[in-house]
């Protein structure tokens, strides 16, 4: 049994990690650090959990979680990541972090997005974007993984066909995303107050969001040249899930059979995309609670102009889901290990 | 026209006073005094204000504020009223207090209730307790008005007629009440989280709630013997509205056309006061945005369990409409004045 | 491997059950049958569905259901699954009715408060009420199993320790019931329509739904006397969940520790029922999407006072859950059998 | 007074015109008439209404209603004001229909989009696009106002100073727009079950939604070339508001400060729409129950990338707050009156 630590595990993603671990047939769970030393039984987190299980989750020293553990996921903020992911790297343990501290190759990148100095920016090189559909190869490589944002893995897993068939415009693509509140984590705050979201739907960091460099960065890598996007998020008065309506220009010649050929052609054998047929949608309740990323088109050939909607569930594929779902790739387990009852 | 100042008037309830008070013919609004010394425009937080309305939320000397204004309400937490009612008072501007610091007969009471001192206990005696359709004579006679409690407002009104009558025996009143998630005002916390109150649904503070000894006292004087209630509020996921479900033991030989009769006799003029047919019930959208209070009963004789619902908005009738009603009261205005478009 | 059916697959209930089997590693599905002849994929009805699985719901000969099946689940409408149950039987293939049709001992009462005739009367003495956690021994003898309501195994659940320990009065029972939307189906109506939910909350029914007879008839046998209930339902504005605030009347020198110990009696290796500590109360939020029934109780002992409090999923612990949970008990599976991915 | 007459008055649009009214300082209501002969009260209909209001909902000879009122307001589905509208216009009758029936110069495109022949395309040549800001001069002058649709009045009070001054790219255009629940109407359908809705989000009718011909043809009329949108809506799980964002290609040279003044040109003395400052947006709880339209905007300069937010209600500043205020430009009454108590 593959030994798994969570630490960060008090977060809604981290719970979700540890949900998914719990279900999965060949780990087991070796510790859960929460943020400070307070000891609390996992019961009170995870509600319905099977009243068998004896899981605390408390302060630990890392060293010996790290000694003690095959895997680590680190569900912590930003910034967080960046001060403990060297230990357990030192150590051979696998790290899979769900922040944002290895997505970007370039530290400099990172520091003007996220306001903060990087202080382990020798780790960039061997950190591996986590986008697990599209770097299969690179993500059984190596021990640093970085999970990617949650609007990142809806966007570029409908964008990544087009671009590495050189299907569209690479430099006037335009995402307009709605997500549910779980994005912005359990902290209270005037932002997530009941009354100011219920009956509500607002724009947010227009065009200033911190995850739309995250996603220039690897479009720019699939596409083998400069894209530039368009990003504006929104914040809808639901509990779960990203729905991404994704305008695109098409080259010239484009035509419908292409796109989808290229969405059968990238994605035939990934369990966890599906493709809706020509002119379906997704929605987020099709997608809500599991690890799937629902992908649907439609174009108009006469204006070139393209429309994609893909929906996840911001925690899961978004975040948790793709993080054992790389644990799975990593460990050379089977893909849908853990995810289906 | 009388000139009425709001102190305390960024809260929820505050901000219902200024929204009836600007469509009231009868009066003009002197001040509009916060919590501290930042200024504001009021179209901050009210959204649909007139655009030709130019007034602010600001700090001001409440001594002056006093001078300039007729009424005043304070719209202000459990203790503050408690520091500023006087200096009102001494102006002989009236004073309507939407907290719970002059609602009780007795300090010990409050104190008990409130876990705080009481600071200003001789203002007790002239305090009227302002539940509008019953206390009509002694609120015209009073400068210091002591507004129910959102919970009371709805239970006491649907309580009453048979309180009067002595139709029912008082000492075992069983009250489940649910109220929206506006009860709880307009400061983050783990409680109001969206997370939190989505799709979910809880009691709290069983038999704990400060409101059940405000409502024992009034009940006791309304029937001339002690009444003792049982009581369990209840947090519904919707943003406004109280609705109070109340099993009752009926004296013997009551018939259902003497409660029948009870509450037409003591409402039959009062118009913020609904009664539904027999077997009908109110709902919270009925109620939701305006002053009424709606009641339904049914009667099962043979078991003498009479079962009577009433419905409020727990920011208007529960709050800035019973406020402004006791206003209309206190200085002669037509009961309706401010309340219909 | 156990050959099991559903009946009814594409209801709420219905698809419930089939998730659950599909997570049992004890049984297969053997027939998925609709209510008309048109055929669909499971997926249409089930998003989060493991891509691999290749099942259809559809119109089947019921017969050949019954040879091929050794448990058959009826997720049907009242009336419907009396027009079948005796096919099933009749094949010795178990049935387990989660519709009302065999849950009364007596024709006279099913028709008095279903008003409908019974068609199929003689079966009423073989089927077994499968209150899991009450009923276990007669589950396990019956081929029966009258699935209870959603509303009963709530209420039932959290009464059948006092009433069992003769610890309350039992004809003066208070429950206020609260429940989420879905336990009304899937078809469209008036009284589904967002517009009618979304903030908004209502009693209906009162004292006259048709739970209250199922609910007295059972807590009569279980405390050997007649038992009389006041039962108010009311319409929250979620999908799941029931939640029942219960009202109750104390035997003469009745205890904390005495109803602290029944529970703990007669729950005490109760894998799905909770009991909470002294003063804490359950939530919809932690049983939703699980079979738990959470159970919470405050006892005033000198008015003799007891408030208990339970909450479940309507859908699981309500009905698609229990209906599993029977299966188990009557096929010897061990308790928590597809329940804890 | 003006005597007002509302057909349709059942209908969620209908009833938003009878509140209006009812508040207006200058008008009377004539006749209400719904879709049929039953006769029921308004107070069913408002809950928050007057009691001292005495108005029925009934079926109504369209002739007699024609001759004792000088507005009709027909708040009709598509296709059944077609039916009536000339014999008001006959009796000089002002008439504002709600409908798309005269919202399009040419019958050829209505019978396209709405599937149905135009039974009077005669009166097209009269009716006017009552979008009020744009058309303030040509509403005065006609008896036949069509009143623009929701997601029409919200799109183009965005686009239009735009387009008058010839800043963006009229082919182009790209529009993702969000609506509340309640443009749906009233009618119960799978399509609008709370438990369809409650917790999901999707797009609809992806470019093939019957308001993008209806956009089109205005844009084109303002910039005098032809104008081509891309227009996607989605469905939120709230009951009232849109919020569309659209994405535009400025022309060369284009600058902020152009763009900023093409609003405040057109818009400077429009009491219902609100410029947010740079960088600022609206959000739907801002204009709820509100005839305003926010307008918020972001430039991206060395892209030529502009950004512009608009939020609506659609039930007032989308139907019936539109069709007040234009009556209000008909009549010479004052912009405001109606809409501020």
């Amino acid at each position: 049994m593959l030994r798994c630590a969570v630490v960060g595990a008090r977060g809604y993603a981290g719970l979700e990690v540890v949900k998914l671990l719990l279900s999965h047939p060949d780990v087991e769970i070796s510790y859960l650090v929460g943020s400070d030393d307070t000891t609390c039984s996992l019961h009170e987190y995870i509600p319905g959990l099977f009243p068998g299980i004896d899981l605390n989750i408390s302060g630990h020293d890392l060293d010996q979680v790290a000694d003690e553990s095959d895997v680590v996921f680190l569900a912590l903020p930003h910034r967080a990541s960046m001060g403990c992911a060297e230990r357990f790297l030192k150590k051979n343990t696998v790290v899979i972090d769900l922040s944002a501290d290895y997505r970007f190759k370039h530290a400099s990148v990172y520091q003007k997005h996220y306001a903060t100095p990087h202080t382990s920016p020798a780790l960039l090189k061997q950190a591996v974007y986590g986008l697990s559909e599209l770097n299969h190869d690179a993500i059984t490589q190596t021990n640093l993984i970085a999970n990617p944002g949650c609007f990142p893995t809806g966007v570029i897993l409908g964008l990544a066909p087009l671009l590495k068939k050189n299907l569209i415009v690479a430099d006037t693509i335009i995402i307009d995303a709605k997500t549910g509140v779980s994005g912005a984590g359990r902290q209270p705050s005037a932002a997530n107050h009941f009354g100011e979201l219920h009956e509500n739907f607002k724009a947010y960091k227009v065009n200033q969001h911190q995850h739309a460099p995250e996603i220039e960065e690897q479009l720019t890598a699939l596409c083998g040249q400069k894209a530039a996007i368009t990003f504006v998020p929104h914040l809808l008065p639901v509990a779960r899930g990203i729905l991404s309506t994704m305008y695109l220009e098409c080259k010239k010649g484009v035509k419908k059979k292409d796109i989808m050929y290229a969405y059968q052609a990238l994605y035939r054998n990934q369990i966890f995309i599906r493709l809706k047929d020509y002119g379906q949608f997704p929605q987020l309740s099709d997608v809500a609670r599991t690890n799937f990323c629902d992908i649907g088109f439609t174009f108009d050939q006469k204006k070139s102009r393209l429309i994609v909607i893909t929906a996840i569930d911001n925690l899961l594929k978004g975040a948790a889901g793709q993080a054992v779902q790389n644990m799975n790739i990593r460990c050379g387990f089977s893909p849908e290990s853990g995810f289906f009852a």
